[in-house]
């Protein structure tokens, strides 16, 4: 770590001016905790546990189908995007891992990539593999589908470039792979529905023998988008059955932009944990479809009752544990550093608050039928301001009381727009 | 077959008027389809072979939980009822069967009411239980919930109501048991997701084992209300792992208005065949919630795609192909029996344009990627009109070439308005 | 105010015990937010101003059109709906206002039914109209409508009705009359929507002449359901169209339960404030469609996001800024009192929230398209646990420290269980 | 018309073959129709009469953020896009205009471009601007807004722009504008919402005033994408209340996908008539969000419905009744000519059907309160297979009778595959 972005002199300058307000809120909310027999310092132990990846695609600004609007000091390759990465980790010192995407982030050395990253304070997350675009000078298109097409030679290239990305994976220390199809139709008929599942397995099935022993695979489902009236898995239905007949160590993520409208999603976490099956995360919010707004921007108390249901299978885990949590969102309107920033801390804000359920209380309740004081016991919890407990365990490792204010009196993407080449018009993720 | 309500003069009398334009019509449609290779007989044979079955509690005016206006003539017991499903089987000839529901069926003979119902050509459908209501005099509420319920009293009541269930049905001829559940929560915290199931799944299995061995259990998702924050059984995901666990002879029914927004039923239907557990459908139709309007008045592309993939499901089996079908809607604003004839056309409809799709052309031009082609196969059969098919098929088995004008010709309610008690004002469905 | 239901002793006994823990809660907020320049004693000072009013027919435990759970204790008439409201007003402090609903609350004498309210420390909210029902006895049904019907006669006796709800209404003292109808269709072609809405206009302006100078009418639009195909006044597009047709003093009122799924409700509560038709709400919650459950208990933060645009638009009122709040839940699960007292508290605190928001600050970053900063000045006040503030503000105005705690402890609910009469099964809202 | 691409001959020998079977289906369903007193020549003439616009922009391959998967032969300018419009109306005979996109089709001799089109028997409707992207260059960017931007030198840019625009419709023969922006936010807070539209409202007035007399000005709104938390003119109420405060001339654009799901759209295009404002149609379908797919392709009874009540208003045209078409689809897997031919009959079909409604009937049920016979006059109409209507139409007219056959037959677009310059790789629709 010793090429750290943000130099500590300038964190700890800042920190000096807010610590006398920090401590007084800290003792006051430690002392109405400690009313209701919590011992705050064990919230901020456990604060301090928690961490969440950040996507390497996510430090540039992203757009629609309409159109981007690059910002000036924006990375355009994956050292320029890790160095981004750092900075988010050290203010906010809960997103110690990048998750990498490929071919996007290709390098000749992945082992001097990995030491990069290491000396930027970077591990390395779940692998996405991309299936749903042509990259020029391939050899068979992706337009009618990758693990699910018709034809046996874009298959066969999709699953060659799914074997690929563990083996890059490997070298960078992940021991996730993500998948994420965008096969489906735009029209009844345009493909059989169980025929298109059946290859979709098949593949995955290769795929999945490829997997080292300690490895997971992880499916990610999604409603619709870029296909308009199916996609091949479209829901965590079709997700778990698919993770089931893959095998053991198949697992499925919930995108929480990736459902029907209204759905219950927090109950779908339950569900996927209840079969031993719950793989993973990717953080955004969105009030339309898959908008990948800022996590907890639109429906923080949605974030809440996911962490509350985390909880829950944390204490009770059945047949184990293990969730992989990133963040995955498109930072259209944006500095991506600061939307990174601002969902890390509502993430691990309701990893905290749900941490503060008093769930022999809630237990109680619900075994009573106690529905009032069932919900209150969440409500209760929810309505705590955490923000001095989070602040704390930052300040304890290093990083900013004030995350955002910290990161703009840094000058750091200031300094950036001098460095680097500037983006061009254009639409989209490419 | 000695009691039926419509005199088959009247009928024969109806039709005498429309029989030459029907037969001028089958012939032209004939022709058009010969053109394209098919043998309009044949259709109109497999037509001849399609039945759904009527709910009893359908024959009733249904309300909401604002108002419900009755009408003059309504049914108020499984007698009046059966009398009222007989005119639609007699005119429509496609709904020999009808699907009774307990307490409200409860009579003390079934074994006459076996006879009965045979005496107006009717046989009996899935039975139907009652656990999402209390019935004066209960042991124990379901207030809060019943299989998944906290207090084992109200489980085991539900578990016991089901099998007796079976014991009826039984005696009535059925051979499947149908369990929907209101059990679900309002608030957040209510109960615990993992829980419930567990409950829901441990009573499941008490019925299962009562289920004799040549009868089927059908589950049915429910996304909302009753409840209104979460569901036991929302979604087929939910559904299909509770069938899996319980046992092989436990499948699937899917309700075509119990879906969140914007889902694509077809594919559930095709998952749900994909995996062994497709049970059956009950059909109706919304726009907004589940809205149990009548079928095929608000989508009906929806309901031909629906039986699109149950026409590739019986050609391509895998695992076997078995759905059962009923109506299943509640006539606010309509006379129920009109609205069941003019469902039973829309269903069959749709049913007979799937068997008009040119399958090879279909998967065709499914392998060579010709997404448009693939489409207007779908669409072409879409567009056919098959009334004359349909009509020719119910003259031939006694039925009426226009249903509805039949009906109304036969004055079938105003003379009930004159023999039966008036129901009184209320909401609901009770 | 003599005949309170709860002792003034319970109340402040109870308060007793968390008086001491309050007082340095609120001490320490009031530090916290003095450092922000925000005067915690002003805030408080206005969230004493605050009230909301609670409706008659709220007392009662809801159901759907399945089912209705009643729970001992319920009130069956106006008189016992008063005595619970009541203790909702004691508690709480801010619902001294019921909301009366004809012909439910009809009674042989007006003056006295004012004066037993104000015995109980009630005033009267607006008035409802109910034309969604037919009444044993009725002349004309609204199966087929109300103020919109085909049939002149029912049209008259909606309008009729409505006049004599103004009526009633100068005698308790209400000045708002709210109208919502049930109108709508469940078919394509029911009814033609151009002509439909003609005769809805016809008959509101017969209602609106009839309006004296001080009253407003407040027009309450809903998407669905009772009719699930169309309704005749679905959206606040619809709503604010008629009260632009029907005149100056015709508004508009938001029930946060009647749109769309994923439409942006506080958009709309701005655009209804542009253009001077913003008249009212009915607050609730609801995740998958009118589901009438406790406010805030499914999306509080756009319960809060709704109170920063009533913030923004007392501030800048333009042509005036006047609405009427009002609680509108069906409280199925849970004693209707407590379920008042905790959502009078979530409408509270986002009031609370909504007033701490720096509006100089994020005035400033919408001008310099400072996007990052604007959020956060809402999320900086969202986040803010406002509990102390409104815990004080009742304690200084003779409410209860903690409303549920105080509530369970005087055994209200048990001692009215022993009074009154039992309420019998049945479905929905009769 | 002297530069036709698809030579009359071709058409003629591929109408040879079919011509005595839609002869013989045509006499068919004549007789038929004539047995309800309907004259299928007096349909087929206002069949005929029937046209819809198509955009230029759709003759190329689309896109969504995530790829496009372009095709040999694609047009990549609009003299080879007015080339392939030309295909599409030679065989369909009902797109005789295009709508054209500025600055996508800016050419430097507009009166030349206009010449170009007449001499490809193309003709032009409503001007786009586009005010959602920047264009390299460009003095101000778009980032945050256009005619509703804090940036007075952005608004004015936008402002400049549609002016622009009107210009080059005048020599293009133009007489609509059509003004869609993608302003919006994408975090509560971002902007305010009443500011957003005072400055939206005073941009489009400017633009207004520049409109010559005899064009109109038509505001098309759209709830999401690419902003996600809300836009600026998110639905018809905000539309409408727009067009009511620019000017008489000043008229609602309605995108089929651009609603909330669930959404009535029937209603809203009875609504905008009855209020005067029904200025055009964008024809597409969705399945869930503004997905842009060809019309009639998921929901085609939808696009019937909406057609039912455009007969409605012609028929009852109270303040006039000038409705504006065209198709607005993205092909993002299929040829775009091909899309066009297929979207263009079935919105042809709709119009047919439509026009086959008794509406005597119609009205007399509606009157009569007749729910279930008011619904069957348009499911009568629906169920109508007007295929052969359409087929005739075109023959008369020097059209295809099967024009998909017509065009595959042609060759047109592998020939040029060969002349016309291949499409890189990139996302949306840029």
């Amino acid at each position: 770590m010793s090429n750290l972005p943000i130099s500590a002199d300038l964190i700890a300058e800042h920190n000096a001016k807010g610590l006398e307000a920090l401590h007084e809120d800290y003792e006051a909310l430690g002392r109405k905790l400690a009313r209701t027999g919590i011992d705050i310092d064990a919230i901020k132990k456990r604060v301090a546990g928690f961490s969440v990846a950040v996507p390497s695609w996510g430090a540039g600004r992203g757009g629609t189908r309409f159109a981007k609007f690059p910002i000036p000091g924006e990375p355009t390759n994956i050292h320029e995007k890790l160095e981004d990465c750092s900075v988010i980790n050290q203010l906010s010192t809960v997103t110690p891992r990048v998750s990498p995407h490929f071919p996007w982030d290709k390098v000749a050395d992945y082992k001097a990539l990995r030491e990069e990253a290491s000396e930027l304070g970077l591990g390395w997350d779940a692998v996405n593999s991309n299936t749903f675009q042509d990259q020029v000078g391939q050899a068979h298109t992706y337009a009618n589908g990758s693990l699910s097409s018709q034809d046996a030679g874009a298959r066969q290239q999709a699953v060659e470039h799914n074997i690929e990305c563990i083996e890059i994976g490997r070298q960078l220390g992940s021991t996730d792979l993500t998948v994420w199809v965008g096969d489906g139709t735009n029209f009844p008929g345009q493909q059989d529905f169980a025929r298109s599942l059946d290859r979709y397995l098949d593949s995955a099935a290769q795929i999945y023998a490829a997997l080292p022993g300690d490895w997971r695979m992880l499916l990610e489902h999604k409603m619709f988008e870029p296909a308009f009236y199916s996609t091949v898995i479209s829901d965590w239905g079709s997700s778990i059955l698919a993770a089931q007949t893959i095998g053991e160590r198949c697992k499925c993520l919930v995108d929480l932009g990736h459902h029907a409208p209204n759905v219950n999603i927090e109950q779908i976490v339950a569900r996927l944990h209840r079969f031993g099956k719950l793989g993973g995360f990717h953080f955004n919010d969105s009030k339309y479809g898959d908008d990948d707004l800022d996590s907890g921007s639109i429906n923080p108390h949605q974030l809440f009752l996911v962490f509350n249901e985390l909880a829950e299978a944390e204490a009770n885990p059945r047949d184990g544990f293990n969730p992989s949590y990133m963040i995955d969102q498109s930072h259209n309107v944006t500095d991506p550093i600061e939307s990174m920033l601002s969902s890390a801390e509502a993430i691990t804000a309701c990893f905290a608050k749900a941490s503060l359920v008093d769930r022999a209380a809630l237990h109680g309740a619900q075994e009573a039928n106690d529905t009032m004081m069932a919900f209150q016991a969440l409500r209760r919890a929810y309505n705590v301001d955490v923000a001095p407990i989070l602040a704390m365990a930052r300040v304890e490792a290093g990083g900013a009381i004030d995350v955002l204010a910290a990161y703009r009196a840094s000058g750091y993407r200031a300094r950036k727009a001098q460095e680097r080449k500037a983006v061009g018009l254009g639409a989209g993720i490419v």
